[in-house]
Order: structure tokens, then C-alpha cells, then sequence
């Protein structure tokens, strides 16, 4: 047994074995995305770390256990209508280009009259492990409810990391150098395949209609569709069928049944019964008014969306933060839920004129290391840390504070594990973020919950140099855990 | 259903779609191998048809029903060594380079002491489907006892056919176009497996060992790797660890334990139970004299080979020559056996200064249209076709024209099958070439045979207008049959 959080301690020799086992076994396994210089016929494995990383167990099945309370909040926050378009306006102010084009599409939708009240989830609340006090407890950083990647790719990175340690790639003997037990291999691919089964599945029951597909909305040249292929390929094993098409083809490619509102595709007449976005979800995807008319064309149908209009903007900052609140998650949730959820919220200020916002834009300036500056913006890569924030606060004019809000920050371990991408080793300390996927299928007119379930995690890992960590813009990778 | 060798009509935009489903599925589930401009970060699909190929059921069920007698046939023919010593030493003459290197080596190794007397045999009998008469009728083009590959991708290849059956992107209406039943796939990779399992357990149970490895002895910088891989991963989930060394790098990495010959990896101690050659094929894989000094010093280990030399010299094609004779066969098999082997072969004579093979030689001339002149020596590529025979004949000294035999031309259809590499589609119509994988564990001192079991098959394409077909050299390609 190894001892806690230790990594396996190889000879040069048992490591260049080990990439090459490892290489081999991802593109052989379809741990890839397609290489930066996309070719058609080539890819390339997908960041990864040599080893698992060691995680608390307790904090894990912390992360498992409050999986499906989030799904039922999530639910009910998009459910009250009152409350969050309440939110929805405000924040739309500070973040006209994006949260309030959606607001408007969703509000002409609206008008023009939303037919199908299911909504189906495919949410991931992502932590990491904070150990600010001497303990280790998962916080959560941020609650994501539109196009969540890597349930595919996560179930392999589990399966590889337990291939070397089945072949004995990490002890020195060629022994295990762990325990099977503590090395959980994602079920995401089966968790997330199932959430969109059942949106399949209420479709056709409610509708009594058979052989429906689901529709992946996707990106033009995504490299990291192998990761949405997994869900389909999973599908397909149930005889659901998917066709892919980018926001740009839906409406050459479809067409709405006027009767029903049925959403069919042209070419064989099948019917659409979930549209699964794995796009769509930052303002740099929109390159027209087109792609804004076919988000506005599919809210419209009968499909299930997955996710709607409504359940995507409850997925911004400003919400995450408006819940840190123990008076306004009572409103959603019972007082047992309550604590448990909010045990894993660090605090986020708002930086409005409240007087809560106004207690915050004194801390900024106090005691700017404890915090990074969030705006509320969507789109990623503008956070501001630490010493920076007074400066540019002072640089902003101050009716524009309250565009942002601030965020206690979490302090993971940094970690010894290595990273492998493109053939070449990184060994400069990792932070890890454990993200736990969620499925919710309910009705957005009134709350009820018809499936929800914990569908798997996702462990993403990124050089402790670097502050932002997406995978698929070649900063950060995928990883397993090694529980302890 | 299709009608009897038809091939799905697609239009343009579905066949994008279908290449798109099908690039995506290969390189998502290790239908892959390196690419040319070699990275060990990257794979690229292999060659493969856009559909399965037609072929008779009853000629596909035959391949399969003779696999166990080849495997039985050439059992016995290794374990007569009087009689296979006298054909090789022969051969010896006329490719002193490969046949008579590789006897040297086992006449020193049997001096030596050979301690291993069970040989393991990893056989593919590849068949064309001859149409000379009107019929359709499999006749062997050649059987291997060596290093014979594309087992592993042959599954996938099966399998990604049936993906794009069931997904329904062969027909208009996204039915499927075909009939499961008359889409098999091949099982090569589970029997392969198990064959190379099947060397592990009589091992492990006659020396009382346990935990021992099969050694993959490979070639450097394989861009097949990943079909052999496939049988590495196979193994694994029945506990069975592998290991991959080149031949150069075998005695560096391994050591013979002097009193019971037994093979041990350095780095580890553990136990080579099974030698499997996934190289050693071919003259240009012998580098230098440490090469084949390598094969000499697996040879004289306890390890069971796969295969042992005896049982890859009786690949030799003089030895299928010999063996269409149905006297010579007389000799090894029951006379039931005898016909149904012999109704596969076409006729093969020498070219020697026997009765047959100076009628031979007088045929080359006078119908050379009918034939292809195969030299004995190993290696492949040097063949002569048809009206190319007379002056190649000519322009060789007598003496030599024993090197050689002349095969009957068998006449396989033109198919047309579409063939997708790198991108490209090409649409020249296919030959087709179809292989039966078998596994035999015998004793060579008695011809006594503890295992023999049919092991899936292999379709390898190529166009029509190429005359040899290597799938990793870049001609030819994977496919898989629609039986009709």
C-alpha cells in the first residue's frame, strides 16, 4: 500500500516504458482529441497526468453525495420564474453581449410561446480542495449547466490509470501499486448517456412517437468531439440514434412541424427529441444573428432542450453568488440540504452599492490576497487575482463594479504528479479540480423532479503556474483520482 | 435487404456524413496505427472500406471449417522433422539470405539442445475468392506461420462496419441496410488471445510457475503497434501481463536461467512463459548478427515459442507447393481431410528438373497468362505475373529457375468497394483477400496437438489495380464482410 498521497517512484527507465504504454493505450482507446493541427484522419491523446492523483475520500463522496441536491436546486432556482428573471435583468446589464442576448432570445421565445416545460440538465459543480484551515474540504468553484465536457474522456483517463497499474507500470516489481478499490473509474459516460436516455425516453412516451434521435448542437472543427462521440456511441447501444449538427445547419437542416411543434430533421423526417448543446454556451460562438436565430428557432420546438434557455442562465456567476446565501437557498431547499450544500460554498461577494457589496469593495482593497475578482461576464479568462485587484478596480469606473463579483479564493495543494501532452513531460506541480456530473430531467413550470441522478466525476488537473485551466485550449489535462 | 453484392447508394452529403461517422469511430476506438510522418503522440485511421465487402457465406463458413485442419496440417508437418528437414535444406539453396539463415540457426540450436518441444502457432490461411468457373470458390494464396498480423484490427474494423449499419448511415432512411446476422464480426482478437493464452497456462502448469509474461518480440518504431496492442489488453484482463522488446534489445533485457533454461526479464525476475514474434519475418528485419544471434538465443529457452523456427520455415512456400499434392498430404492427413484441404488450392509446380516441374517450365511459355512466378526466397514483392514470366524466364540462368514456382492465377471479382485513407476515397473497385485466423499448441517431438481452435478472420482490400496488398505499406486496406 502506498502511503498517502504519495506517487509511484520510478527509474528513468520504468517511466519511458511507462509513456509508452500509456501513449499507446490512449490512442488506442480513444483518450483523444483531435491534434491542433487539425487533420481529419489523425489525432492526437489528450492531456494527461502519469498517475492518478491522490484525493480524500471523504471529500470525494462529499462531492457524489451533494450531486443530485444541486440537481434539485438547480431545478428549482430555474422553476421560479419570479426569482431569477428578477436576477436574470440585473445581471443582464452588466453583461449585455451575452447574458442579455440570451435573456432576449429567451423573452421573444417566451412571447411567441415555449411549448415543451421539460428541461433536461447535464450539470457539473466543480471543486476543488481547499486547505485554508488545516483540513481538506471540497469548495466549490464554479456550477456549470451548459455543455459540460470530458464525462467521455474522464471514464478513459480512469480506465487507462488502471491499465498501468494493472500491467504493474507503477511498481517497481510489477506488482499493483494500488488497490483496485481506490482507483474509481468514472461512470460518466454510461451517467451522462443515461440523462439524455431519458429525455429520449419521456419524449416518446409523452408524444407517442418511436425511433426519435438526439441532437448534438456542436462547435465547427471541435477537437475534443471524441469526448461527445463516447456519449453517442453509448446511446446508440440503447438504439438511440444522434445527428450532429452545427448552430449555423439547424435550420437548413430542420424543420417545425406547425401543429406540434415537432422538430424534424429534413433529410429522413426523424424526429428530434433532445437537443443536447455542446456549444453555444460563450459569445464568441454566436458569429452571427443566424446562430442567434437557431437558439431562438430550437427553444421554440417540442424537443427537450438540454439545456433550455432558462436552465443556461441559471448557471451564471452572479446565481452562484446570489446562493451563497443560506436565507435565499432556503427558499429552494430543506434545512438538511441547506447546510450540507452550503458547507461547500467559500464566500463570493457581490460589489453592488448593498450593504453586503459595500462591505466587499472595502475587503478588496484590505485584503485583496484573499480574493479573486470574477466578472460577471461569460466567456472565462478575464479573473483578476490577488494584488491586482485594487489597481484594477481603481482603473474602472465604479458604476461598472457591480459587473463583478468576489470570490474568496480556495487553496489546493499543489501536488507532484506529471503531466504528458504532445509527447512531452511537464513535472511543475499540479492543482486539481474535481468536477462531480449531475443529470436532472424536470418541468420548469413547476418544479417537478422527474429523474435526477449523480452521473460520475471528472478530475482535471493544471501546472500550478497556471491559473486557468482548460483542457481542450492545451493548458491543464485530464486525470484520475487515487482515493485515500 | 440488399440485394446479393450490392453496395448502399449514397448521395453526396450522406457520404460525407458517412466518412465523418467513420473517421471519428476509428480514431475514437483504436482502428488506428502511427501515422507516416511517425509521432508518438499522434494516430491516424487505418486504410479501410467505407462498407463491408460481400462474400459467399458458404465459401466464408468453409475458411473457417478447414482453419483446424490447416492447423492440424502444418502441426504435423513441423513434428515430421525428416521430412521437413529434407524441404528446407533444398529451399536453403535458393534463399541461402533468409531460409537458409533461419535453418542454420535451428541446426545450431538443436545441436545446442532444444529444451522446448511445444510450439505455439498464430496461423492466417489467406484465401481469394477464384471465379474461374462460373462458380465462386476460396483457393489459398498463401498460409502463414509467422508474425501474422491485422488480428486486432480486423475486430474493429467489424465492428465499426456494424456502427455504421446500426447508426443507419448506408441507407437514406437511417434503417439499417443490413442484416446483423450477415455482418460478422471478427472474433481475432478474443482467439488470438486465448491462443496466446493457451501457451501461458501449459507453461505455467508443466514448470509449476506462476505470474509469468508473454514477450512480444517487436520491431523499433511498428506503426502496426496498435493491432498488437489490442491482444496485449486482451490478455491483460485475464491477469496476463506482456512485455515488448525488440530483437536487439532481447539479451540486453532478459536472462536464460542455467539450470532449467527458463527465460527471466532483468529488470523484474519475472518468468517468460511465451516467446510471440511480432517481427523476425523478413531478411531486412536482421540488422546485424546480434539479431540473429537473438533469435538463436530465444530458441534454446524453455519459453514456448510463437512460433518456433521448425514452425515458421513450414510457411515456407515451397512447403504449400509441396503440400498441394494430394500424395504428399496422403501423408499427414485423413482422406477426408485431404479433399476438402485440397479443393482450396490451385495448382502450384516447380520449377525444377522433375517430371512436373519441366512440364511446369514448358506451361510458363506456352500459357504464361495463367500464372504467377513466385520466388521461394522470403520477403515478398518480387513476384511475375502472367505475360512478364517468358522473358523474366529468359533473362535468368536455368540454374536459378528452381527458385521459383509457378502458381495458377486465381480470379477474384472487381468489387465496388470505396476505399478511405488519409482522407482520400478511392474509388477504383477492390480485390479482395480474405484470411483465416487459427491457433494450434502442438508438440513438434510427436505431432501431438493439445489445443486447435479457429481464431476469426481477416478481409484485407486493396485496389484492383495493385497487384500486392500490405495494408501498413500503404496500399490495401481493413475490411469486413456482408455475407450473402
Amino acid at each position: 500500500m502506498p502511503p498517502k498521497k504519495s506517487f509511484p517512484q520510478l527509474s528513468k527507465i520504468q517511466e519511458v516504458e511507462l509513456i509508452d504504454d500509456l501513449s499507446q493505450w490512449a490512442l488506442g482507446n480513444g483518450l483523444v482529441m483531435y491534434p491542433k493541427d487539425f487533420k481529419p484522419y489523425n489525432a492526437a491523446y489528450a492531456p494527461v497526468t502519469l498517475f492518478p492523483t491522490p484525493f480524500p475520500r471523504s471529500q470525494f463522496e462529499k462531492g457524489i453525495e451533494v450531486a443530485e441536491k444541486f440537481g434539485e436546486l438547480y431545478a428549482k432556482v430555474t422553476s421560479n420564474y419570479e426569482w431569477l428573471s428578477k436576477a436574470i435583468e440585473e445581471l443582464s446589464q452588466f453583461d449585455k453581449g451575452f447574458t442579455g442576448k440570451l435573456w432576449e432570445v429567451y423573452l421573444k421565445a417566451r412571447e411567441f410561446g415555449i411549448v415543451q416545460t421539460k428541461s433536461l440538465g447535464l450539470f457539473r459543480s466543480d471543486y476543488m480542495l481547499d486547505t485554508a484551515n488545516g483540513e481538506e474540504r471540497i469548495k466549490q468553484v464554479e456550477f456549470n449547466t451548459v455543455s459540460i465536457s470530458f464525462g467521455g474522456l474522464s471514464s478513459k483517463v480512469g480506465e487507462l490509470h488502471s491499465f498501468l497499474n494493472s500491467k504493474g507500470d507503477y511498481s517497481s516489481d510489477k506488482g499493483n501499486y494500488y488497490r483496485d478499490e481506490d482507483l474509481p473509474v468514472s461512470d460518466s459516460i454510461k451517467g451522462l448517456s443515461e440523462g439524455l436516455a431519458q429525455g429520449v425516453r419521456y419524449y416518446e412516451s409523452s408524444e407517442s412517437v418511436k425511433d426519435t434521435v438526439v441532437l448534438f448542437v456542436v462547435q465547427h472543427n471541435e477537437r475534443n468531439v471524441f469526448d461527445q462521440r463516447l456519449l453517442e456511441y453509448e446511446l446508440l447501444k440503447s438504439g438511440i440514434k444522434s445527428k450532429r449538427l452545427t448552430l449555423s445547419e439547424v435550420e437548413s437542416s430542420t424543420a417545425i412541424d406547425e401543429a406540434t411543434r415537432a422538430l424534424k430533421l429534413k433529410s429522413t423526417g426523424q424526429t428530434i427529441s433532445v437537443v443536447y448543446y455542446r456549444s453555444a454556451y460563450a459569445p464568441y460562438e454566436f458569429t452571427s444573428e443566424k446562430d442567434w436565430h437557431a437558439r431562438y428557432y430550437l427553444e421554440i420546438t417540442r424537443a427537450v432542450k438540454c439545456p433550455s434557455l432558462l436552465t443556461q442562465l441559471s448557471g451564471a456567476k452572479k446565481i452562484q453568488q446570489v446562493l451563497t446565501s443560506k436565507a435565499v437557498l432556503g427558499q429552494f431547499l430543506d434545512k438538511e440540504s441547506i447546510d450540507t450544500l452550503h458547507d461547500t460554498f467559500v464566500a463570493i461577494h457581490p460589489m453592488d452599492d448593498s450593504e453586503e457589496g459595500l462591505a466587499a469593495q472595502k475587503l478588496a482593497f484590505a485584503e485583496p490576497e484573499r480574493f479573486v475578482l470574477k466578472p460577471q461576464r461569460e466567456g472565462g479568462g478575464n479573473n483578476i487575482y490577488k494584488q491586482n485587484i485594487p489597481e484594477f478596480l481603481e482603473g474602472l469606473p465604479k458604476s461598472e463594479w457591480p459587473g463583478y463579483i468576489l470570490m474568496e479564493l480556495i487553496h489546493p495543494p499543489t501536488l507532484k504528479n506529471k503531466i504528458l501532452r504532445d509527447g512531452v513531460i511537464i513535472e511543475e506541480g499540479i492543482l486539481c479540480e474535481l468536477g462531480i456530473f449531475n443529470t436532472v430531467l424536470f418541468d420548469e413550470s413547476d418544479g417537478q423532479i422527474l429523474y435526477n441522478k449523480a452521473a460520475g466525476y471528472l478530475l482535471r488537473s493544471k501546472t500550478s503556474s497556471s491559473d486557468e485551466g482548460g483542457v481542450a485550449a492545451g493548458f491543464g489535462c485530464v486525470d484520475s483520482v487515487y482515493l485515500y
